[in-house]
């Protein structure tokens, strides 16, 4: 069994141990591309039917575009192309050819198949479906247009880390249309407010809701809202992001709408999105030095049986018993698992559980079997009671409903703990150069006193939290007036 | 309104017309790649969602590998190369830069970020799964793996047709380790029978199970399976394949384990697929002169309500009773679609679904209202009756059950119409020349006789029927002994 390093030790080091011993991921030949093993894909399952239950609940509909993008469209929008060009994968030939170089033979590129027009894989969607979006639309009938899609993007990150940046990741991206400004932003913010509510109610995951700066907007954005999580080692992770995207899009894709008096004119857009980082976040929030720590709204397993036995006879009687309970908690609670693997130490199983993330385990001997109960232990404090079978179907949803509340207090918590009102540089330069957290500051509202603090320190404006402090004071870098605080950290 | 081609006088156009007026797909600005709308992903999702259901039931889990697989993988396996190498997309290049030509700003692929080796776009994930399994297998213990993944994949096609061929598609692709050939083969013939019963119970689609010949054999497999099914036009079409890939790829990969003896030995593999292409299949099944037709149980919108009025106050009411009816339907038979639009004709309304596909519709006016009754309308048959509210939620899901047999009922007649046993070349040359349809005749066994068949009529071997007519024959080509018939057809 591989050693997870304490998170005092080496925090990175810790996070890689988790993802390995939890099986989550795996790293692949590919640069800065991870394989999603099966008990890390159940919980992007997991993710993708709550949110796409979410969605389509507000009117959405799935769709699927292609995965190559012209490389004439990402130009379209000017600061699309800059956000992007840097970063993309290009493909240039559409076929490979066997060759002989050195009495060896290998494969190449076939010249002859070199594409005229160059494609990249989508770092992100917007122009191959605003495109498309421009034969849909023509009236006001045809608006608004709602739609999300699941898919696979890449963007060519030179530093990579398990979930939190990979070459190529997994999300949705919302792209809709609509007739007015204020419809978009609507849509803009009611997206946003799904994300907060799936990251907090369903992950146990605290956030911050807010604007972003001009700076860290989205390329071709109006205005980008997010959602800041922030993680054990005191870090910021921006876990989703929502676009109000104005006209850009459909001006540079000529998508007008003709309304009900017959005036033309462009539509309004948003997108919105939502990626496989967010189980990077989900890790790093809740894990300990003895594993994976999932709450269990989003734990593909509630609940691991381990029955125990010492001879045959007491290893079918307390086996069958197990199959019983589980097959009776399932419709209560979901998947329960039983381990009967045979030949292996129950304080074995007890620990591989554990290091998996399963919320709670319910130990079965013999003895407890005569006396008609189970064990139950709860995964991240380590609660143990005995709980009478005829209670189970209670006792077990009361359990796991205390600890999803728990691991979001904890959470709560320790980012309120590690959350700071600060108005002298000095002190800011103190807090990074230390241990880091949240720290709310005045701010000038100016971008390049923005980039001087980040070169200085690489902590970076989160967002303008919709509830902050608005009194009036002085920039914490600058001096200069500003308008109310503004969250500041170093993040991911 | 688009019209739609009827299938008598021009069969091609009549399935694209089907498609545009459905909104099932779009062209895209990307060589041989189609947008998905959503009307058409939504059948692509009841189709993950039910085939996923039974993965699991029987075992599978899912997982995801990188979307781009190191050139020199593909060469490992000297028949993948050859069968994959000619239709790929090559990535070269990681990065664009803005140049000015002419006074122009462009953007062309950095030089500077040429990959030192090239990426392809997986054809299938083969390659890339076997390396991965040799990091994840030692021992027996770690045997069998049944590892299923959703994804897109890419094959540079020259000839493209909606669904049924294109650059990009999605697809599920099954891919398993096992201790024992047997095993091996057992889990191929499983797969192969859960496409079958996917076909046939949820798609109303009749297929011919059976295996391929040596000459169709998937690149790298040491026995493929397939589906075959019938479409309206005559020609065959391959739904499914699951393939035995014996230790090809262990050996390629080189993927051992160590058995309870202590003995190494190569794994043994299968892999399986379906693919959006089904969803072709499926509209050239069933659909007809006036559009799409879906059976019940694929359908996303199992029926629609169209309330009928002509003033105000008939408006509130029928409106408020089909309302009513959908919500009390929804949870027997799923989602059921009241169309309010207001200024649109009954009839017009009416085209529109039968467009669509949607199996039954309700139609209730201001006397239906009265009379505590709707007429029902199956879209297949146009079959008209009047149903009084208090049986809807026993005759709305027996009408769905009986379309849902009938058009497997027609399918199959259809299909069985056009199969022929066929002995002497003439009638062959002649049936192919004609209305084609399946030949069961016999053939040698001989893959350039095989391939003779092919360039003189464009016909090919389905496969050889699990359940035949193992008669000992004449080949139908060459008069060769023949051991038993095979199914000849033309083929998507």
């Amino acid at each position: 069994m591989a050693e997870i390093t304490k998170r005092s030790e080496d925090y990175s080091r810790w996070y890689q141990d988790v993802i390995q011993a939890a099986e989550l991921a795996d790293n692949s030949p590919v640069r800065g591309c991870m394989v999603i093993r099966p008990n890390g894909y159940a919980i992007w399952e997991n993710i993708q039917r709550t949110l796409d239950d979410k969605f389509k609940e507000l009117g959405h509909v799935n769709a699927y575009f292609p995965l190559l993008i012209p490389k004439s469209f990402l130009a379209r929008e000017a600061e699309h192309v800059e956000g992007f060009a840097k970063e993309c994968a290009i493909v240039t030939h559409h076929r490979l050819k066997q060759v002989t170089v050195d009495g060896k033979t290998t494969v190449i590129p076939d010249p002859d198949s070199k594409l005229e027009e160059e494609y990249i894989i989508r770092p992100t969607s917007e122009t191959v479906i605003w495109d498309q979006y421009r034969k849909w639309i023509q009236s006001y009938r045809d608006l608004p247009i709602l739609i999300n899609q699941w898919a696979n993007v890449m963007r060519w990150e030179m530093r990579t880390r398990m979930f939190l940046r990979t070459t190529e990741f997994l999300w949705q991206e919302g792209h809709t249309a609509h007739a007015t400004a204020e419809e978009g932003r609507a849509e803009t913010l009611q997206m946003l407010e799904v994300y907060r509510w799936f990251a907090e109610d369903i992950l146990a995951m605290p956030v911050i809701t807010g604007t972003k700066t001009a700076n860290e907007r989205f390329a071709g954005a109006v205005e980008t809202f997010s959602i800041e999580a922030m993680m054990q080692d005191n870090k910021a992770l921006q876990a989703a992001t929502s676009h109000d995207l104005g006209q850009n899009f459909a001006k540079a894709f000529d998508v007008t709408y003709q309304d009900a008096e017959g005036k033309v004119e462009h539509v309004w857009a948003t997108s919105w999105g939502m990626s496989t980082r967010i189980i990077g976040a989900l890790i790093m929030t809740h894990s300990d030095d003895n594993g994976l720590v999932l709450p269990p709204r989003i734990a593909h397993t509630k609940a691991v049986i381990v029955p125990i036995w010492k001879n045959d006879e007491e290893m079918a009687a307390v086996c069958e018993a197990a199959d019983k309970l589980a097959a009776e908690l399932w419709p209560v609670v979901g998947k329960v698992h039983v381990d009967k693997r045979d030949k292996m130490r129950p304080g074995w199983k007890y620990a591989e559980w554990e290091r998996k993330g399963v919320p709670v385990r319910l130990e079965l001997g013999p003895r407890d079997l005569a006396a008609g109960q189970v064990m139950m232990a709860a995964r991240h404090d380590r609660a143990k009671n005995p709980v009478p079978f005829a209670d189970l179907a209670t006792a077990l949803p009361a359990e796991l409903e205390r600890i999803q509340q728990d691991l979001f207090a904890i959470a709560c918590k320790r980012r309120d703990d590690a959350t700071y009102i600060i108005d002298s540089w000095d002190d800011f330069v103190k807090l990074y150069e230390g241990e880091g957290g949240f720290a709310q500051c005045h701010w000038c509202g100016d971008g390049d006193c923005e980039e001087a603090v980040q070169e200085k320190t690489r902590v970076t404006i989160r967002n303008i939290p919709f509830v902050r402090d608005g009194s009036r004071g002085e920039c914490v870098h600058c001096g200069k007036p500003s308008i109310g605080r503004v969250l500041f950290a170093q993040s991911y």
